[in-house]
């Protein structure tokens, strides 16, 4: 086995946690990306700019990326669908976007009411004025191991679309489990496919973690040579195709991972778990990261 | 990667787990080891004979043997700390006993009052008497890659417990990490230690998922050779060091793991979902499986 040396971790808390937990203040959504680049992180995906009528948890992303306190070389990136999502985050000062495409035909007509082919059309202008205007764009692949519509994904079809992405000038492309039904030989299998055509340093792993696979998927990931993980803090996020079932895997969770191999992150454990602390809180749950369980039962215990 | 071909699940969720619960009925402590019959467990630690002064939830073990329903060729084993423990664990009908020794000086202390010589001195008659009977013994080996107490522990120490409980008898050795601190680098370099001194085939794994790292410690132990995995239905059994904290791994999301893989186990998920429902609910809380709660959603919700 051999594991990189660093790794960059992607927070998605903000944006694909929040998107599918109620709806919180968006003074809430500031302190929470304010306690999250304290914490650390580097990357930290802040919000959308989609339709409100859709997804109306991400309605105030402009007024978040108003009033965020920014650290310099931290990025606060957002979601954009389309041209006119892309031109609002620009305005808003998003420091980079991303762009979804689905590896599963049945997910993308459902989703985006659109074949895959199409999708990528769509999205070619937005990557085409991102370039134009010097901002990095990210794609997303959805469903890279399973669909919750058809099933099985053929890992080849999770390929081609990543390599499509990759070749219209996305600099990343995050690999979603989008149901978390992998399992380490349907991400091997999918991992093998996907680095025949791009090479690990344009890749992410983006792990649901429904059926508690996302860390020994993301184990897997890390031994085939990819070094930049997607997580959301306190394991925001359910499950849309299943009310009650977990979301993201937690960054908290990731980050003990790290900690144990040695592998480098630069995020502080205990400052990610009281942001973790701090959003469940207001959600009026307790956070989905074992390990945030962990330290809160410890902090809140009068005895070691 | 190399994988067994089949595993033996150990199902602790009725003592391990249950004993760090609430109390339940003794009613639904015999419905659920029923339910978890019918799943196709072939072993169930079914209780405990020890101090009901110390661990009154395990006061009615004897009742528990007496009323469920037994499978033939399916272990019904109980928890025995010294003779007197033994002698009511064959007088119940206990198929086998368990013995429990630690890594930790500290841990052995204050959990047994002795030091972890002592203990094996204490544990010898229980070993010799159960030989005369024909009952086989199992040994547990408590904070395999850490202790509450002090903290690191050494493989070393992990191996020579292990050994000794094997040459005094006990046909299998359960490598407990008591309070889920371990990542793979720390399982790994215990493993490297115990099979230098006992073979993969006498050896179990026991992962509490404190931290959420248990399903990546089993996928590690499972290409060690390790074939014996411990767990509890519905994650049952807090964590005694932080009140809160996650209990035993999951059996539901270990077979899911296990299913993944390809590697035979002789349960029905779906069956074994249902008795973790069925405990959850009478300890009035959510199964801390996540595969139990993905397949609950699923249930519960309209449409796919």
């Amino acid at each position: 086995m051999s594991f990189p040396k660093s790794v960059r971790i992607v927070e998605v808390g903000p944006r694909d946690g929040l998107q599918n937990e109620a709806a919180v203040a968006t003074s809430d959504k500031i302190a929470l990306i304010d306690m999250l680049t304290a914490a650390g992180h580097s990357y930290i995906e802040s919000g959308a700019f989609v339709s409100p009528k859709w997804v109306p948890q991400m309605a105030d992303s402009a007024q978040v990326f108003a009033d965020i306190s920014r650290k310099a070389g931290v990025t606060y990136a957002a979601l954009t669908p389309n041209l006119k999502g892309y031109e609002a985050a620009k305005a808003a000062g998003a420091t980079e976007v991303a762009i979804f495409g689905a590896a599963s035909e049945a997910f993308s007509q459902k989703n985006i009411n659109c074949s895959i082919a199409e999708s990528l059309e769509r999205f070619a202008p937005v990557v085409e004025a991102a370039k134009a205007d010097g901002i990095k764009v990210r794609g997303y692949v959805s469903c890279v191991v399973g669909c919750p519509y058809q099933g099985d994904v053929a890992p080849t079809e999770v390929a081609l679309v990543a390599k499509a992405l990759l070749e219209m000038g996305c600099y990343e492309i995050s690999l979603g489990d989008t149901i978390g039904v992998g399992t380490p030989d349907k991400v091997n299998a999918m991992l093998d496919a996907v680095l025949s055509m791009v090479p690990a340093d344009k890749l992410a792993v983006h792990f649901h973690d429904t059926y508690g696979q996302a860390l020994t998927n993301i184990y897997v990931a890390l031994n085939r040579g990819i070094t930049v993980i997607d997580s959301a803090v306190a394991g925001l996020g359910g499950c849309p195709y299943a009310a009650g079932a977990s979301g993201n895997v937690a960054t908290e969770d990731v980050v003990y991972l790290l900690n144990g191999l040695g592998i480098s992150h630069g995020i502080d454990l205990t400052a990610l778990a009281k942001a973790g602390w701090f959003i469940t809180d207001k959600l009026g749950k307790q956070p989905s990261s074992k390990v945030g369980l962990a330290l809160k039962a410890k902090c809140t215990q009068t005895k070691a």
